[in-house]
């Protein structure tokens, strides 16, 4: 075990398909780094409650935006709020002759551990700018920052990247060798994350250019095909 | 309240938000059919866990395939689990003119209960060829069914769809009156999921043609372009 890879726990040490798991701090930033949300599990009066959540990681540091759940992950002031974040990529379907073998080609990093509520005016400040920028990279430049009673308004939890673990599926199905004489088509069914093109505010004035940031994002996607947007 | 819309409960009302949280059944039941995997998190050791996992819904009963987080799962045998499963569609980023008002539209079901542990085989049968049907309509009268080592080698929970809410954030950024002034650019994002084009496993014969199901299933989506697989 190296700095480049997380240490395993207990926690996230599997017992079954173990040869999908997986440590490498780089593999699992990408991940985190590709999702823009994530899902957020916490306990409520001994019960699980999971929420959806924008996120952004700084270096080994998860950032959570707290606006959902504000209720729970306010109180987590002090001493922090027991975490399971899960972030999921879901890459393809995997299809294979037996309904057995059938899959899911993803990538999922889960992180454990304690988040603590960014107190500190200036972490936050910084925090919030940066999950602004993992919605769309250069935007935070390009609005107007919070002020002193949204500041006030918004909870950012800070989980530190500790306990982590990263499964992987990729490839084709793999089916039992007495079932490959089956007519069954087999394969993968590909899916990914279409970019739209960008529909632009009522209160926007007619004509007004698309800004760079917004730009880059459309080319980062791989197509601007319309589709309606909410 | 009718039978058209769940019965809200302590858990599922919301403290904030409020217009965005409703109980409709029918909108509840097309975002858990038209997502195929959702977020089940469920507590150990008085610590939270959050797993992907494939789910499909079956009437008012929520089937989730547990091969993942099996030892948790299995312990459900019984007296069953208690679990939060969520499922999020995301359809676009929200970008307005104060960093505050950024936001995301999506769609998101949360429905939380005790799950039981399918041990009826006929409707383990059943659930298991749903399961296979969720990921692709009609897929599972084109696969060789499970044996009864499958059958038993895999573990089914289903949740009654009781205590459930669904969260819906739609439509252009909302900016503060005073910052409409602002340069800013407005608006938003789209996000969808791309079908790709399918990828034959190796060892399915060259020139082999695509079955009516996987040839539904691409024209179901609204693009055929390739990208590289898993």
């Amino acid at each position: 075990m190296s700095d480049e890879e997380y240490t395993p726990t207990a926690r996230t040490t599997p017992t079954r398909s173990r040869e999908r798991v997986g440590y490498d701090r780089r593999a699992v930033h990408a991940v985190l780094d590709e999702a823009t949300t994530c899902h957020v599990g916490f306990v409520v009066a001994g019960r699980p409650v999971v929420l959806p959540q924008l996120h952004v990681r700084v270096g080994e540091d998860l950032y959570l935006h707290g606006s959902t759940g504000a209720r729970a992950l306010r109180s987590a002031d002090g001493q922090g709020l027991e975490v399971c974040v899960t972030v999921t990529l879901v890459d393809g379907l995997v299809l294979a002759r037996s309904a057995f073998h059938h899959s899911v080609n993803y990538r999922s990093v889960v992180a454990q551990g304690r988040a603590e509520l960014v107190t500190d005016p200036a972490e936050k400040t910084t925090a919030l700018a940066a999950l602004v920028d993992a919605v769309v990279p250069g935007r935070s430049a390009a609005t107007r920052g919070p002020d002193r009673r949204e500041l006030a308004a918004t909870a950012v939890l800070r989980l530190r990247l500790h306990e982590v673990s990263l499964k992987v599926r990729s490839g084709p199905p793999v089916d039992d060798p007495e079932d490959l004489v089956l007519p069954h088509w087999a394969g993968v069914l590909p899916l990914s994350t279409r970019r739209g093109r960008p529909v632009p505010a009522p209160d926007v004035a007619a004509g007004t250019r698309l800004p760079g940031h917004v730009q880059a994002w459309v080319s980062g996607g791989t197509t601007t095909e319309e589709r309606p947007s909410g």
